[in-house]
């Protein structure tokens, strides 16, 4: 298309969202009218797919559950009493234990006030809480707490988390997240910042809070314990959506970030997505924009590049939203069809320098998704250096009109080797606008998923690493009994055999590069192990 | 295949590097002796062409350069003595300034000591520095100096290093690296710090270092302002390969990391990966591995996944060094070829539980590479909490153990699917052994150059996206100028085509939002923008 072309379906085709100051273009993707009419009917699907969860249908069949976080943004729209109970008074709770926290009416044993958070969780549980912490650090306000996170079980992580916190943690507040109660990095989390404390001769209980479902293992744990508080996490919301439930509020709460914008830009734009026509319909366009791209199989990964060092987070964000959600072997009847879509991306114009080549000249596998923030200022004051002066006394260039003009450059040398792309355009990017892009993902994933026919709110091939990471360990138990009573060094071979286990010599093997490495007992001779008391 | 089958063939290709610890297991791979025959002499000729590189041939024909970065952890291998004198006494030049900086010979006016550091730079002058400061902070020593980054053009970006930094500015030494001299996102950097400098009334020059090609834009500035030093970039060594080079060196030596054990533990993977045995080499392996895994056209993405959280940036790494060396279109004969391998992952087992559902179940359109770390202390000591009592007074299960546990359990569940994975085991985690993960992959981005008859060493796609911004930029000052002397608001294409450019009405547009959001004197009213003096 000549420029004239493009800029008429550029202004054709832009998606307003109504009061958030969003636009999405997708001007820049390959699609023609023919490719419109042909989906009108798909569309029409999966609105009322959507429009069924909202009003509290078994979204996801497998699991025998409903499918809530719309209802988070506006109880009103929860299908009973309870929910909408279940909702409104958690909010009141995370507001007031917040307000007490920065009072310092909640305070630490051995100070005046917390000064620090913690949060420990993964997945679902620490995405979404890292992104929003990140992305508003420091906006419209001060900070109240300075946030950490452990989402691993890598010990050095956590010992790198304690030399760094050092004396503060007397003062630091830890929010241990686990829908289960019983994910084990963040169990193993828990208890290594327990014995810290320990260490410290600090009592761990005074500054500790649970979010977590009701009479979850980690539930059963805070109460006997006694710690400061206990927030709630629902089976109706999934953990890729729960940024906001307790998961991503009671953290945001705590950094003094505004919750209720937070939740209103979700809501305005849930609003603005329950329209039924595709092209003003920001997630729908979205969704219809994926289909046409991987033509409905996810041929194209999606790469998200925001303009903006605020949101580096949010591919990695998406990465778990829309990969956990779409990558399903089974489609609703039982057929295999191995969806997904592959998403990565970290952040504009840095990337250009990193693998825009590539995106530009090599592998046709991929359309774009800029993410463009019109005001540069996001704190309260931004030193807007001239880096070229203007000519007669005009406004020189800033650092921001180059960020600016290397998104339109990027955008323009994609599209000139047929690379498609998606912006969107956001006017500040503020608590409202990010729950407001959550939101747009969200809707977006669930749209798709129904064009694809697949249930986007389980996660089935998880367990299956889970089970045999359990019986890694399960094994290793057994395997260091019997190494303790060899008198000899013994080959893997040996020791599988020995186990009963001659079978999985492999995994002895792995384990004994493991515990050879770290335990002293165990010690390698040549290709052989054995035990030193 | 069944266990034991896998464990005979795990053992039959493990990969040793021998004095390095280091073990690459290729046995989950799908290939079988047929094709390993078939790859035999297109390997041989990518040894060639390793070789010829090495001594110094012109391996970067589009740009005559020769490509030395094999060079710089053994200068003895340099083609010539002014090459050779060049890397060594660029290295002494390090090191006596680290060690004058640390000591406080060289020093604020403002104080005793330079306490932080900020590396200004993008894509090959960030993400080598970043990656090393994040993997191998406080390993084996603590650090000298804190260290940040300014790795883009965002205003916010540099408001918030500035209101991070506070007064500790006034102990910050400030590393500009930028090979051209003229990347506009570090240049934008450097001059905001500037700014931030003179704000406090202080003197920039007395903070700042430059890395920078000779004679270069950026080399002029520093030599004319009088800034600490100046150290050299060379044009043979490229941007994501210049890791090891003062872009790398110079921020770890300041940090207090040990360069000496990480150029010693490149030099050593280099001579292992000098092999011509494929199966013994491990860069040769690894290209060979992608070869298979994507049919030699990069059909399979390439998911890295350390289990390790120090490890994180590492992906982030490889994605500039694979896609932006193999990125192409056209190939050695200007064929038309596309070629290149999409890679992107954060970490393990953290990554598992955002996106291992789409690994195992979803698209089949991936091959993973981990990185498993033997040792998990990586500091001086690891609180290693047992999260779970061994019996009868046997060392129980500690976090690390399920990290290790949770790689074979992921390898597994993907094997079990048909997904195949590349693991890269290492003893510990250190300079040495960073210094020999990153030869290796540089080696590897070679070999596999070569195998699919490209040029891996230049970067012919971006510079259209670049170009494209830069004439958004200058119309925009035409903009502005014609903007102002406008005595009433006009739409886009009035604007435009009172411009002259009729044709560029979008561009026109978007410099207009973006203007409209932050110059008080650009107004807009509905869908018309005028001028306020």
């Amino acid at each position: 298309m000549n420029p004239n072309e493009l800029w008429q379906r550029y202004q054709r085709l832009l998606c307003h969202v109504p009061g958030l100051g969003i636009k999405i273009d997708a001007s820049r993707m390959a699609f023609d009218d023919g490719e419109l009419g042909a989906m009108r009917e798909p569309m029409d699907h999966a609105f009322d797919a959507m429009d069924k969860l909202e009003q509290g249908a078994m979204a996801n069949p497998d699991e025998q559950r409903m499918v809530g976080h719309y209802w988070l943004r506006d109880a009103t729209l929860a299908p009973n009493d309870e929910l909408r109970h279940a909702i409104t008074s958690t909010l009141s709770q995370i507001d007031a234990f917040a307000a007490e926290v920065h009072a310092g009416k909640i305070k630490p044993l051995e100070g005046k006030r917390f000064t620090d958070l913690l949060v420990v969780g993964i997945g679902g549980s620490a995405l979404g809480p890292q992104l929003v912490a990140d992305a508003l650090s420091n906006v419209a306000r001060r900070d109240r707490m300075r946030v950490h996170f452990l989402d691993n079980t890598d010990p050095d992580g956590f010992t790198r988390f304690a030399s760094s916190i050092g004396a503060r943690l007397k003062s630091t507040l830890v929010v241990v997240i686990s829908k289960s109660g019983s994910t084990p990095e963040t169990r193993n989390g828990m208890l290594a910042i327990e014995q810290l404390y320990r260490t410290k001769g600090l009592d761990f209980r005074g500054h500790a809070v649970a979010v977590t479902g009701e009479g979850s293992k980690l539930d059963d744990h805070a109460r006997k314990q006694g710690w400061l508080a206990r927030f709630p996490m629902w089976d109706w919301v999934g953990g890729r959506t729960s940024v906001m439930s307790a998961v991503g509020l009671l953290p945001m709460a705590l950094q003094g970030l505004d919750i209720e914008a937070f939740l209103d830009g979700a809501a305005k734009m849930d609003a603005c997505t329950r329209s039924r026509e595709t092209m003003k319909n920001p997630a729908a366009l979205l969704a219809m924009m994926w289909h046409f791209a991987g033509k409905g199989r996810g041929l194209k990964d999606m790469v998200v590049l925001p303009y903006k060092d605020r949101l580096l987070l949010f591919s990695r964000y998406l990465q778990q939203l829309v990969m956990e959600s779409l990558g399903k072997e089974l489609d609703l009847d039982g057929q295999s069809v191995h969806q997904g879509i592959a998403v990565y991306g970290n952040k504009g114009s840095t990337d250009q320098h990193a693998y825009v080549q590539q995106l530009r000249d090599g592998l046709d596998n991929f359309f774009a998704t800029f993410i463009v923030v019109l005001r540069d200022a996001v704190g309260k004051s931004v030193e807007q250096v001239e880096v070229e002066h203007g000519a007669g006394g005009l406004p020189g260039v800033t650092p921001g009109d180059y960020l600016n003009g290397f998104w339109q450059g990027t955008r323009q040398a994609l599209y000139e080797k047929g690379r498609g792309s998606i912006t969107i355009m956001a006017d500040k990017l503020d608590a409202r606008t990010l729950g407001a892009l959550i939101a747009l993902y969200e809707r977006a994933v669930g749209f798709y998923a129904t064009l694809v026919n697949i249930n986007a709110y389980h996660q089935p091939g998880v367990e299956a690493g889970k089970k045999a990471a359990a019986t890694v360990l399960d094994l290793r138990s057994r395997l260091l009994a019997y190494l303790s009573r060899q008198n000899e060094a013994k080959t893997v071979d040996e020791i599988a055999s020995g186990l009963g286990e001659p079978d999985r010599a492999e995994t002895v093997h792995h384990l004994l590069e493991h515990l050879a490495a770290n335990l002293k007992q165990v010690k390698r001779k040549g290709n052989r192990f054995g035990w030193k008391p």
